[in-house]
C-alpha cells in the first residue's frame, strides 16, 4: 500500500494543501482555498470601523478552507483515504485568538461580534506597538534572560503585546476569554480534539524557552495585574515539539474531512519554518530565505546565542536537534508591488499592454539594462517599517539619489537592490555575531519567478543562492512533519530523503559584486543615520499620527 | 507724444518682447519668439554629439528671435517706431560664446561647426564642474579675496569654469576666440555696433568687482598658462552699470527691426534681475524670488558682505545704489514635472483626462486635501543638484518616510514642500548672516498660477509673500532699464513708479507654520547630514558616472 501525508499551508489570503506520496516525495496534488473574508483592516463584517494598522481574520474562514483543501486533495488524486496516514499544519504567526473553554472563537459569540479584539490578530496586525513598547521596557529593566534571545527588543508582531492590547482595550474579552492561542495551534485543536502548543510557535512568538518555559510571573505581574497569571490560565495547556504527534484525528473531523478517524496529527509549526525541511535543509550553517511580500530568514546552528535584532532563536524550533534562528525582512515584494500601482507612468502600462506583458516584467525588462550604481540610486527597504536587524515598525521607505533624468524602471531596481541589501545586513548580523552562514537557500514566490533579483541578490551577498524545489514549500513541508509524527522517521532524516532543492542556482557576478560592494556601504550609512542617529523617522511618524 | 520702451528677456527656451508705455507703465502689446534649435543637449545641428551634462544653444536663434518680437509688438501695437525711446535686454546668464573681433560667432564658421566648444554654452551646461572644482581650489588656496563673496565656492554655471572648459579641451577655439562674452552683452554689441559689457553680469558670473576689476593676472597663471591674458584679450571690453546707456541704435539694425537709428540701448541685465524693479521693488530688505523651473532669489542690501552659498553680491547690481544678493535653487517646478512625467499612475491620468484638467491640477487638488506633515514624507529638492547654500551640483533628490500607504499626491506635496523648505533655508542664511530680509515677493509662471504652493511657501517661511504684477515681468524690467538709459529716470524711481505687484497676497496660517517648523527642522538635518556629513550623495554620483 501507498503511503501519504496532507501538508495544510494556511498563509495569509488562502490555505493550501498538499498531498505528499511518501515513497517519491511527489506532490500528488495541491489545492488552494481563499478566505472569504480575507483580511479585515478597515471594517469588521458587521460594519465596526478599525483604526489605522489593524489586521484581523475570521477563524470560520480557516475551518472552511480546510475542508474544502483536504476534499479537494483527495478528489483530485483519486488517493483513498486509507492510504492518508497524517495531517501536517503550517500557519502565519503570530496570529492569535481568544476562545472559551469548548475552543470557540469569542468573535463567533453575539456579544462580542462588535468588538476587534475578539477577533483573530493577523501576524501583520500592528496596532499593539505602544504594548510593545511597554513589554520591552519592563523586560530590560527587569534583565529578563530571555530578551537578549529574541534580538533584545520586543516586536508588536508577538504574541504579548497583542494580548496586552486585549487586556487594556477589551478587559472583557480578555476575561472571558478561557485561552488564547495561535491559530495553528487552534485548527490542531479542532482536528484532535486536544489542546497542545506547538514549542515552534511558543518559542518564537511567545517568550517561551526549552527548560524554563514561560517568563515569570512577576514579569506579567509588572507588566498589568491581569496579566499575573496569564500563564496558568490563558496559555495553559502542554507544549510540545515540532514533528512531534499532537494527537490523533477525531471522529467528527474525520467525517468532515472524508479521512479515517485516528491518523496522527503533527504539531503546529509557523508558515515560513515548514519550507525548511521541504527544501532539504537540515544541516548547521544552512541559511533558508523565504522571499514574498515580506521575507523570513531561517538559519540552522549547534549553538545558542543571543543576536541583536534577529527575532527569535530556538531549540528543535525547526529540526529537532538543531537550534534554529528566525530574523526577516517587514517588506519585500509589498514595495514592489507599492511601486507598480502608484509609481509607473500610463505610457509604460500602455507600453506593457500593447506587448501583453505584466508591468513587473516591462519594469524587469527595462531594469534588467542597467548596471549596479548607474542610476546614481539607493533606497532603504523599510515601506513596512522594518525587522531584522532593526526591530522597529517606525522605519520608513527612502531614496536617495533622484534627479530629474531619473527613470521609473531605475525606482523599481533601486527597490530590488534595497530589499537585497537588506538580506546582507541581516546575514553580516548573523556572521559577525559568530552565527556562520555557510549555504544560501531561497523559496517563496519570488525565486521561482524572478531571475532578476535572485540575480541582484547573489552579487549583494556575494554568496550562490539554490532555489528550492518546491512551489508550495510551505505545504510540502507540513506533509513532511506530519510523516515525522506519523513515525514514518525524523524530520531530518525525512528532509534528506523528501526534501528537494531545484537545479537553479545563482552565482555572483564578480564585476557586480564589486559595484555592489560600494552601494551597500552607502545603504549602510543610511541606514545608521536614519534608523539610529538622527530620530527623523520616528519624528515623521509622529507628526503623521498627529495630523 | 507718448513715449515707449521696448524690454526683450532671452529665456531658455524663448525670447519674449514686451512695449511699454512709460506714461501709464501698460505693457500695450507683448510677442514670444522660439528658438527653432531650443537646447542642444544631446548634439549639435550637425550630428555632432554632446557627452552627460552639456546645453549649447545656437546663437543665430537670438537674432531670429529678435527681429521677430520687436516687429511683433510694434506691429500688434500699431505704436509709430518714432515713439520708441530705447531698448533693453535681459538674457538669461552665464551664457557665454566666443566671437571673432567683428562679433561673429565661432560656431558659424566652417572650421569649428563641429566643435562644440563653439558653441553658446548655456547657463545650465553643466559639464565643466571639474574645472569649477579646480578654480575653486586655486582661489581657496591663493586665499582670492572675492571668493567670500560668491559664497566661497566657484560654481560650474559661471565664466570661468566655462572658458577653462574650452582652454582645455579645444585649445584652437580658445587661440581663434576674439572675445568671449555674455550672450546679453553680445546682443546689445549687434544692436549698437560696439562691445560694452554689463556689471550685472560680469560682477555676479565673472567676479568683476567694482573699483578692482576682474581677479589679479596671477590667479588665472595660477589655473592656466593660456588664461594669463584672459582679461586683457577676451574679456577686453568696458563694463557699464546697468541703466546705464551701452550705445544707440545702429543704422542697420534700426532697419531690420523697423525702429528709428540713434536710440539708446540699456545695457544688458542678467534675466531674473530685470524683475526686479518690474515688481516695484527698490528698497533695501525686500527680497524678490522668481519661481519656474528653477528659482533665483534676489535681496537688496545697504551693506556688503560674504555670506557662504549665496552665489554673489554685486555693487549696483540690480538697483543702482544700493548692493544686490544673488541666490538660488537649480530645481523648482522642474521636479514637480519629473513627476508628473515619471511618477504618476495610469489611473490618475485617466481621472485627469475624464475631467479634462491637467494632471498638475488634479495633483494640487487632492495635495490641498492634505495637513502639513500628515503624509509623514520629507524631500530634499536637489534633483538638479543643489545651489544655495550648498552649491554642490552633485547632491540629489531625496525622499524620506515612504510606506506602502504612501499615495502619489503625497510624495507631490512632499516635492512642493522641499522647495518650500530649500527658500526657507536660503532666507536662514541671509538674515543668519546679518542680512535682514523684511519683505517677500514673488513672481515667474508658479506664482501667477499656483495657490497651493504660495501657500505653503508662505507657511514654511512663516512669512507673508506678494506676488508680482506683471506675468512678464522679464521683459517689463528690460523696459524700465531701457526707460533709465534713456534719460526717463533712474531705475530706483521708475520702478517706483512703474513697477508694480498684485494685489495677491499670501499670509502664514498659524497652525500651518507650527505644523512646518517641526518638518523644516528634519528638511535641515537630513540636508546636513547628506550635503555635509556623510559624503553618500558624491559617491552615488562617482558611482554613476563610473558605470
Amino acid at each position: 500500500m501507498k503511503r501519504y501525508t496532507i501538508g495544510l499551508d494556511y498563509g495569509t489570503l488562502s490555505v493550501r494543501a498538499v498531498l505528499l506520496d511518501l515513497q517519491t516525495g511527489e506532490e500528488k496534488a495541491e489545492c488552494v482555498f481563499e478566505y472569504p473574508h480575507g483580511v479585515l483592516d478597515s471594517e469588521l463584517p458587521c460594519g465596526v470601523r478599525l483604526p489605522q494598522d489593524w489586521a484581523l481574520q475570521v477563524p470560520q474562514d480557516y475551518l472552511q478552507g480546510l475542508t474544502a483543501v483536504v476534499r479537494g486533495v483527495l478528489e483530485q488524486s483519486g488517493v483513498p483515504k486509507e492510504e492518508v496516514a497524517g495531517i501536517g499544519v503550517d500557519f502565519t504567526a503570530c496570529t492569535i485568538l481568544p476562545t472559551d473553554a469548548e475552543g470557540t472563537p469569542l468573535c463567533e459569540k453575539a456579544e462580542f461580534e462588535r468588538t476587534p479584539n475578539a477577533y483573530c490578530k493577523l501576524w501583520k496586525h500592528h496596532s499593539a506597538q505602544s504594548c510593545a513598547d511597554r513589554i520591552d521596557a519592563v523586560a530590560r529593566q527587569r534583565g529578563e534572560p530571555w530578551l537578549p534571545l529574541y534580538g533584545g527588543k520586543v516586536s508588536s508582531e508577538w504574541m504579548l503585546p497583542k494580548i496586552l492590547q486585549t487586556v487594556e482595550e477589551s478587559p472583557e474579552v480578555y476575561r472571558a476569554a478561557a485561552f488564547i492561542l495561535e491559530a495553528g495551534d487552534w485548527i490542531v485543536w479542532k482536528l484532535t480534539g486536544v489542546q497542545k502548543r506547538s514549542g515552534c510557535g511558543a518559542g518564537y512568538k511567545a517568550f517561551y524557552r526549552d527548560g524554563t518555559g514561560y517568563p515569570e510571573r512577576e514579569f506579567f505581574r509588572a507588566l498589568h495585574p491581569m496579566l499575573e497569571d496569564v500563564v496558568q490560565t490563558k496559555l495553559n495547556a502542554p507544549v510540545i515539539p515540532v514533528g512531534s504527534c499532537a494527537g490523533t484525528l477525531t471522529d467528527e473531523m474525520a467525517e468532515q474531512l472524508g479521512l479515517c478517524a485516528g491518523i496522527p496529527v503533527a504539531a503546529a509549526v509557523v508558515d515560513a519554518h515548514a519550507s525548511v525541511p521541504a527544501s532539504g535543509i537540515y544541516e548547521p550553517g544552512s541559511m533558508l530565505i523565504i522571499m514574498g511580500t515580506s521575507s523570513c530568514h531561517m538559519l540552522l546552528s549547534e549553538e545558542e546565542r543571543g543576536i541583536p535584532g534577529v527575532c527569535g532563536i530556538v531549540k528543535d524550533g525547526i529540526i529537532p536537534g538543531l537550534f534554529a534562528y528566525e530574523a526577516g525582512q517587514t517588506c519585500v515584494g509589498d514595495s514592489f508591488s507599492w511601486f507598480v500601482h502608484n509609481g509607473v507612468p500610463a505610457a509604460y502600462e500602455e507600453e506593457a499592454k500593447q506587448r501583453g506583458i505584466s508591468i513587473h516584467r516591462l519594469l524587469r525588462e527595462k531594469a534588467s539594462n542597467l548596471l549596479p550604481g548607474e542610476s546614481g540610486l539607493v533606497a532603504l527597504d523599510w515601506f513596512n517599517g522594518a525587522r531584522s536587524p532593526w526591530m522597529d515598525s517606525a522605519l520608513s521607505g527612502t531614496i536617495v539619489g533622484l534627479t530629474i533624468a531619473t527613470r521609473p524602471e531605475e525606482i523599481y531596481r533601486a527597490l530590488l537592490e534595497s530589499t537585497a541589501f537588506g538580506t546582507r545586513r541581516i546575514i553580516d548580523q548573523f556572521v559577525n555575531s559568530g552565527a556562520p552562514v555557510q549555504k544560501l537557500c531561497a523559496a517563496g514566490g519570488i525565486p521561482m519567478k524572478d531571475p532578476l533579483i535572485m540575480q541582484i541578490y547573489a552579487d549583494v551577498c556575494g554568496r550562490e543562492i539554490t532555489v528550492a524545489g518546491s512551489g508550495q514549500s510551505g505545504a510540502f513541508g507540513s506533509a513532511i512533519y506530519a510523516a515525522a509524527a506519523a513515525g514514518f522517521g525524523s524530520v531530518a532524516g525525512l528532509a534528506a530523503r523528501l526534501g528537494r532543492l531545484s537545479g537553479t542556482v545563482y552565482r555572483p557576478i564578480p564585476e557586480n559584486v564589486r559595484r555592489y560592494e560600494a552601494l551597500y556601504k552607502e545603504y549602510c550609512a543610511l541606514s545608521d543615520f536614519l534608523a539610529r542617529g538622527s530620530g527623523i523617522m520616528h519624528r515623521l511618524r509622529e507628526g503623521k499620527s498627529s495630523t
